[in-house]
């Protein structure tokens, strides 16, 4: 049965990751490990390893992506959680068999990984990330 | 110096721990450690086991605490980032000749354990909690 194995990042969206970084890296003394455009989601991200898992500083790069959006109505903060699971294709399938609302009722392929996000509505408004190494 | 080590949990606030535990236990899989009673912070909280990290879900237990006006303002949701630090005292130094806003200039100390939380202001919106087992 499929099984959620740690935390694979908490992903706080910020304005600018250049200023956000001031905190989590220099002040909180984390070490920041690369900084990434990522256009396929209009947005660039700083990963910062904190044990086995990250911390994802991401600032949008245009203003008509859902984090913008996030960003304008609800400013700055922790806008998703990302556990990671051992087979995703099993997980996604038995939430919606037991009728969980899910962003993505497949998950997405990309190079290394696969990953689905999961509706607030059915998490007590978070938004989870499910991701598989693959 | 003081450094980070891992993230120890991340709160979500939660209107009712049973209704929440069918998504985090049920659906997802995880297991449930336990639920504890939290008087001194009127709340009560169950402990899930992610990897090295933990996922507390909180329920507010009164009106009249800082959680039950998050809730009450934000709706459910994430809380707070709690990271483990091998110093607390050392950190909360570091932070404060850096000018970061604190909400406890010094660690509360419970049994087992030190704490303190940092403020949304200086963290880009996100209420981290910095902790140290004792």
């Amino acid at each position: 049965m499929a099984e959620i194995k740690k935390i694979n990042h908490v992903a706080i969206v910020v304005k600018d990751i250049d200023q956000a970084l001031r905190f989590w890296q220099e002040e909180l003394g984390l070490e920041l490990h690369h900084i990434e455009d990522v256009p396929s989601q209009k947005s660039k991200v700083a990963f910062i390893p904190v044990g086995e898992s990250e911390i994802e500083l991401v600032q949008p790069t245009s203003d008509d992506s859902g984090m913008a959006a996030y960003l304008e109505k609800r400013g700055e903060g922790m806008h998703h959680l990302c556990v990671e699971v051992d087979d995703i294709d099993g997980m996604l399938e038995r939430l919606k068999e037991k009728g969980v609302r899910l962003i993505n009722e497949t998950a997405l392929e990309l190079p290394g990984r696969k990953m689905a996000f999961v509706h607030p509505k059915s998490t007590n408004g978070v938004l989870v990330e499910l991701y598989q190494l693959i």
